[in-house]
């Protein structure tokens, strides 16, 4: 097992949903860095459950705590740990999932690796809960790139069958941002959020969830970060978007739309904007080769519907060989989408932080 | 730069279009296996172009040189290295391309990273070529796999609007996978194809190029490969995937389409077949918290339409700061998907058998 | 920077001297491991100040906290964190540090690398007090390892002008060896480690520090481990020895020793001891080709003498670019080879566990 | 088996003695640095076996053919890539080699660990002929430190009981160093070599071989590489040393006689040299806490003496399960000591110029 992201910044996740606490290891961020933790924590509220009527009623407390790295607020080239401790844990709600499996979630598979050493509670190490710590390492990443001009913004671009608009890919959609960042539920359109929260709550009302589509647009990036055949910040932003629970697919750009596209459509022409280079359109989402164009970074992430539905569900028995019905208990949100948009913007804040560590292509 | 491959098995790409040979070395390749260079060269062949009239007729004689590595036509444990010599290059059809960047390709981002020092010709090292080697490595892991029970096969799914119909996810296609390596249009619905040939003839036709999907799936995984937030299977095989050229999205099973299902609908029922536990459907494509579940490993990969176009395209001149009308000469595929449903294989099979080689989760 | 050990397990050691805390976390620890937490405790008193009379009289409450990776007292496959808080920490000793450097310190070029964003109290993330969080990991790795038969010692093989007896090379000391993990000052001749204290005695007197070799074995390690031209286990172990604090030169086997023997006097003879391959002499110390030969791992580690004594030392003042007189405060040890004993044990067993979780070189 | 070296700049070594080729990949090399050609094969040639009468009679052509990586003689950020063809090959010497392993050799840990599949010609991958493409990559990285005022030489410290005198470990031999890399048995005092090679003929007449010690010394380093507990210059530089075959021990600067300091006496004290921090001893050999200080950088290699021998030796046949006499065959340097110089500088070059692509651990 490998919670671990980042070729030159190293962040370690560990804990599980019902361990003494969770927390985050950064090794390799850049020293000098001023941390604002009173911004971070209203970063990490964005993520929080109980803020809207569409989440689980569960209150987390998760302020973190950090164990190192910073001296008088200040990044000091050792590595950051921090820790939120696991306070609100009601460990009798999972008794029954080592033996009788949860459709849609890791139980299963995480028998078969770990042969029943795995922790059951709460979905143990694969609990969506340990989100919290990567956003504690995004949110910081986030800061740092910030404070260098590069923005990270997201909003819900679907849910159930609602869509928002799409971001405008040349980055028009400036203005609108810093109110995404405020909104619990994060859409350029004010319509959208209402039909979407509406979808949410008709799920639940059925005992059952909904999936949705993130869209993420990254703001005056630097042009030339990425790059080799493996190297390419698409690479590595995928990579580390898989490693979000429930995310099923990843697109740039244009994305499996360029399926039906010409080239003399998708190919994005350059032109001169004074004295930088830029494209007309972005079908590239900001990446050519594997490396940043300097335009907007554009995209998608999808996320399947929250597994745990209070419905009756065709299981197994592991130790009996025979089917049988579940129905799973606890507190569960009907669609993590809305609390998952912070989620992909530390994620991208990472990945891109750490390309722009990457060694200089050439050396002075 | 990095053009490697894989956590333990080690896979590591070289070359440019035009330099004096392309190759891989392979380190952490498992001792002990036989390798049929003749069936490696037939995988080979369905990646070569020039046989179909939809490719390029510029002819490669892609055939491998195994440097080291073999012992007898098995692998001995040390590194394997493989070279392919480039002889049939026509350097002067590039030569402006270092100023006026051809809209699509990496030329500019290329020379932003690397100052001008990139080896501009035919593309250099971000050239589809590369993906040759690619093939030798992961045609020899396709070998590795299949005495293992393990096929991987892809088919084109979509180019320009025509569709060929899906894989059946839980692996039904079993008899009509043997037919897709050997047909240079690679689709499961014979008229499919011919459509999608016409489609390109016709972009081809008006100067221009296509785009597509490819679907790949590898029948009877082990359970239990991949794991940890970053480790699992999905974040590696996406990555690697990244890293073909022209990749513009990844999906694992349901992908995009989860976004418009109930949690009900996409949740995967458990079920027992004889001693083994199934799923009834496979939405999951195979992978629940980054683990495999045993299920069929089901995947599709967007590629955009071939940037380089024989239109006349808008860009302009690094040197002059100016815009400038450019036309791309040399030979292109109207459409590279075709070509690229090996190369899938190929990636894929790399990743597995990496996983494949994985610490074990408990130790005996 | 990177404080992270280990192709597989990964070990990331967090924490400076004065931070809230010091701890690791281990990614990749095998599951289904029990942890004894108390056998643990008591290996890592080994470690701990005020011991004895030659060592400082701080007390660190080095007890740990485990927060994640363990259910009911075994390893789960999720990472494993620990940390110890830092409770006893007097930061007014350290004022003048960032400006004057100590001689023998890394104040000075960690004032180069980090522009003086670096944390100089108490040394920092450079502080010895960061082997103790090394300790939890290794004393873990220790455990596992026993379980399986394998057994990790070491001895004070010389401090000042005193020297130890060496470990037989063949493994005959076992019995000897229980012994050296109760003793504070563990040597095999109980004259030595009284001589030893005298020096040390001797040099506090003085206002000074020694330094010295400290010997270590492993008994039964399974033949095969490691290997590839810097993926040996003696790479692997160097570099891992190289992170204690103080440590300036590994040698295995016969090391340095080599150069005044001829091949037929060093090369080690196989014979048969039974139906196991054994060899009559161990100068390789049990490596050959970075592979291990299954006899004992034996090796050498030199440690400087503490930096920090209270004689008035020359330097200079950073800031006035001047040459300065300094004179260190605190409390220090004025011999840390003792408590680094157990430090060393603790390196080899997370080096050796790592490369025990090598992938096969075979496949079944 | 990695045979590959390098956290940032990737070498990639491979083959085997009588495979077809012998050969590097250098991922991650800096674009647009030349490549003196020449001056490499020059470099190549101080490696070269049947230069003095010491040394094996076989003759290599070890001319490099560069594959990739190059554009008009510069670096061009793409992988490197370079191969020695194998022609003197005679594979009858080798024969009973799998099932009567050579004392002093990887023969029998290889076929432990490669269980049979292993190259056995000539010690496989495992012959001191793979320190030819490491001579390579070591040359191209030694160019390119040089370019930046950054020297790495090394000469023979001792073999059998005949000592050079060492390093001035302030860097005070700076003229006596260009000699040495003209001379075939590298010493700063003459009459010394003159011994060394009366040791090793004196050795060869006796059917025996002898080992030795390598000093090398790195002039004008940049302060501040390296960092963190395992990222350190010393941990990365061990690792790399112990790669190449033989090495039994690393020490930096004063090293294993640290046992018998001092701390006052060790301390390297700080002065200013105009308005240079220096110190006034180099007991760290140029290195503190892992970084390095801006002296030079100072270390020994022991080598053990070569293993084939033409004695009869005791070994055990691992088919027939009993000991059998063995006598070995084929043309071997009675010392490697010699030969090993420019290796050693090779990989030192390598490590040095990783740790320089390091992220700076500030960030503009």
């Amino acid at each position: 097992m490998w919670s671990e992201l980042g070729e030159h910044l190293r962040v370690s996740i560990f804990g599980q949903s019902h361990a003494p606490a969770i927390g985050v290891v950064m090794d390799g961020l850049p020293a000098g860095e001023r941390v604002d933790l009173e911004a971070l924590e209203e970063f990490l509220q964005r993520r929080a459950p109980g803020r809207t009527d569409t989440s689980t009623p569960r209150r987390e407390e998760d302020r973190p705590r950090i164990l190192s790295g910073l001296v008088d607020g200040h990044t000091c080239g050792a590595p950051l740990a921090a820790v939120i401790e696991n306070t609100n844990t009601r460990s009798g709600d999972y008794e029954n999932l080592k033996d009788v499996p949860r459709p849609g979630h890791a139980d299963y598979t995480a028998q078969v690796r770990y042969g029943g050493a795995q922790d059951v509670r709460g979905g143990g190490h694969f609990s969506g809960r340990l989100t919290a710590p990567l956003c504690i390492a995004g949110g910081i990443c986030l800061q740092i790139l910030a404070r260098r001009g590069v923005e990270v913004d997201a909003h819900i671009q679907r849910i159930g069958g609602v869509e928002d608009r799409p971001f405008r890919p040349l980055g028009e959609d400036a203005g609108a941002l810093a109110q995404l960042r405020r909104a619990p539920f994060p859409t350029l359109e004010q319509g959208a959020g209402e039909r979407m929260r509406e979808a949410i709550l008709d799920a639940r009302a059925e005992g059952d969830s909904v999936g949705g589509v993130i869209e993420c647009v990254v703001q005056h990036p630097p042009a030339g970060l990425g790059g080799g055949m493996f190297g390419g910040i698409d690479s590595r932003l995928a990579a580390a978007l898989f490693g979000i629970p429930a995310v099923k697919g990843v697109e740039l750009g244009a994305g499996f739309r360029v399926a039906e596209m010409r080239g003399s459509e998708n190919n994005d022409p350059f032109r001169m904007e004074g004295d930088r280079v830029v494209t007309s359109s972005n079908h590239a989402g900001g990446v050519l080769g594997g490396i940043t164009t300097g335009m907007p970074l554009l995209f998608r992430v999808a996320f399947k519907p929250t597994p745990s539905i209070s419905r009756e569900q065709d299981s197994v028995s592991l130790s009996r060989h025979r089917e049988e019905k579940l129905v799973v208990h606890g507190r569960h949100d009907p669609c993590i989408v809305p609390r998952a948009v912070p989620v992909v913007e530390a994620v991208a804040a990472i990945a891109l932080l750490d390309a722009m560590l990457d060694p200089p292509a050439r050396l002075p």
